[in-house]
């Protein structure tokens, strides 16, 4: 295969979006949090809660009916694949499930441009997880159709962070002035990465709780730094629980420690039980992206502030918000 | 993960059913064929017969337009899937198919009730397959939409039971006053257990005939007997085919044999041909849950008597009276 | 299992279609290129015509609204799957997908025929793939529903074929009087194969272009001569390309070579690149089955006589057209 590049469909993400919202997303792709602005936030959290109470009033209708979302994932992952379809199938449209697809190299199989390029006469939109960092850049180079990412190794998952975001103000009404601590593996953890980039335009404090061989990444520090947006780091929750509006757990997996002992060790410090929410705030939330492990006690989810299971259907609406607009129906 | 168990919900099977039909199964969840009783099968059977009907006369109908069905399978089962998918889509709604789950422990993945809580988030009902048994309970006492068990390990797979009592009633009428004969694998067959339950709630009589390695369970025919059932235990099936008004046929697998020539011996006495049926009544049916090895020769398949591709067919017609009937919709 | 085997149904195809083309589909299997004759053929193009036309208008329509189709693949082939389920999808339809079937022998697990006497319960037309020869033509045999061969093994894959032609006479007007050259691996590809055959229907020039090792096998030259087809061999492009309107171009794997070097020699001589197209005509296609490795650089994409992604969406209505007509509503 050559590298032969073609030029930039006209819909490409890099190009800066209209004014004009409500056509702004039309056969756009979603590759990046960083291709939005506060407007385009705002308008599609706009559009997710109406998402959510038209799912309310009447479970599903049918916005998109007749539309086929091709679902191509290079590699496994129940939780993001439910939740397009589901949006899909809310929405009234298709969807063509492609899983387990084995990932072959470029010399060996079909290269993602072309399978990408046979997909888009069969669908109308596709949703690619792909391990490889940059992958849905490369499909939106090629494809006509609006690709979102879902996933891209390393990279981005961009639908995570937004409805990440549209879960803090959904729970709490606002972003605006809020300390959010982050916890775990913060060195990893791509989800955190994404929100920490998406929260610097707003107006808010950044805690992250981690050991030290688990720390934010200086990059990212220095990428929220230029943002003015004030950061501190701790190895211990204690200190800044009283003050955090939300506490965002990711989950911390062994097999990050040289020495098991370590994690072992790490549990005792780093996990939230109905204990550690006493010191909590009354009102503030509790978010994971899950699965969890050991990182949140099961005790902890009847608590209301709990909200990690009510974060899996803000994914939902959001979802089901980028489908109908990149389709223009929204 | 600590066990911590929620309490029950007021969905929850193990409390009895309101004495209207109609709502009673809105909400609830299909766990066991020990939940139900005889008004209860007949209503189920009623339903089932409406959808047999319509099927009949219009193939699909949009009862269930809208309403998601999350199809989850953590071993593979193209039988049951393809018959919940199908039910789900002749009643107008939309499946989320999550196929090949790789099973991880508790202690390694995501517990089984995280996942169902994510996916209840998508989806208006579950229907679960899963290698332990007691997992559906599990899932239930977590869900607040409906589960449906579709097989927990050698537990239950009360489906199954109530497609076989139906295909029993459809195809001869009623059920009092038959002489069910189970043959083949009585010892490890989930599907005989599930079924001797079930028709315990019958004035019937049952023969098991079997190989002395492979009888009915002690445990199941104390149940049985404390009914006041009459049954009782060959190694043949000459005496009692005479009599027979189902004769229900299992798979018997080389695997449960040390001697594997002692397998390739019952290949003589246990198989079913047109020879045997000529001993056969008139009216009667044969039965199996299939898939079939060398038990029923392809040339009985001719036979009208032959019911087990029917069988099938009925099992649709059970899962779309349940899925409606959960769903609030019968 | 024995070897019994039912007499045919009235709907094989190996009886001769009916002089009524509206009806002539109705309930008929799709096993076999041989089947058809040229009326038949004109009579899919205008109904996949109708198809595209459809598609270009409203995107999906509701012709085959309550319709279920299972799609059962015992090998994985995402281009074909997908393509059926979009066809589905975009009349209206839905669809069982049943992939990664583990292929069981006859003696240790469920035979085909039992498999597809169970799916038949559950859907209103079935598409098989499955790696053995004969496999569609044994499940027709069985099935009351429609069977559509995706694929069996080395021997047929009607599907494709029809959509080739398809492509051929959408992209240039008409098939007889044309000059086809098939190039690249044409002694193990089905796909040239089924193409070949089915072009002898036409008054057409056949082009061969291999490698001595991988030229047109013996027996379908003698159909194709028997034909009274005009057909020449070559191992080089250069002579025939300036006459050729159609380049059908194949896959070469590095799997039919017992020296890799060959292999690697052939990457010069067998390419196709901007340069190649210099000599092409104007007005000429080249296809392409796909997946694709090096035999068609991707420069040459951008060629407007670059036809095989098209190709892929003919395919799509070739197989909207097949569902309409087996399900009786073309």
């Amino acid at each position: 295969m050559t590298s032969f590049i073609p030029p930039l469909h006209e819909k490409s993400p890099h190009l800066p979006f209209g004014d004009q919202q409500d056509s702004a997303f039309y056969g756009r792709d979603i590759i990046s949090v960083n291709q939005f602005d506060r407007g385009q936030l705002n308008y599609i959290f706009d559009v997710a809660h109406e998402m959510y109470e038209m799912v309310a009033r009447v479970g599903s209708f049918d916005l998109l009916k007749g539309k086929i979302l091709a679902s191509l994932f290079y590699e496994p992952s129940t939780r993001t694949s439910s939740s397009f379809t589901s949006a899909m199938e809310r929405l009234g449209g298709s969807v063509i499930p492609i899983n387990n697809v084995s990932y072959s190299s470029v010399t060996k199989g079909e290269s993602l441009p072309d399978t990408i390029r046979t997909l888009e006469a069969y669908a109308d939109v596709i949703v690619l997880r792909h391990p490889e960092v940059g992958s849905s850049a490369l499909a939106a180079r090629y494809a006509q159709k609006p690709i979102i990412n879902a996933g891209d190794g390393i990279g981005e998952h961009p639908t995570q962070a937004l409805l990440d975001l549209f879960t803090i103000q959904e729970e709490l009404g606002q972003v605006d002035g809020l300390t959010i601590t982050m916890m775990g593996d913060l060195k990893y953890g791509r989800t955190v990465h994404s929100l920490a980039r998406l929260l610097t335009l707003y107006d808010i404090r950044l805690n992250y709780v981690a050991p030290e061989i688990l720390q934010m990444p200086a990059g990212i520090k220095e990428e929220v730094e230029a943002k003015g947006i004030k950061q501190a780091s701790y190895e211990d929750l204690i200190p800044v629980l009283p003050e955090t509006d939300v506490l965002y757990v990711t989950r911390v997996q062994k097999e990050r420690f040289e020495d098991p002992s370590k994690h072992e060790e790490l549990k005792g410090s780093y996990v939230i039980s109905t204990e550690t929410m006493k010191a909590a705030k009354d009102r503030m939330i509790v978010m994971h992206p899950l699965p969890r492990v050991w990182e949140i006690d099961m005790g902890v989810d009847e608590d209301p502030r709990a909200a990690y299971f009510r974060q899996m259907e803000y994914g939902l609406y959001i979802r089901m918000a980028l489908l109908a607009m990149v389709l223009g129906k929204a």
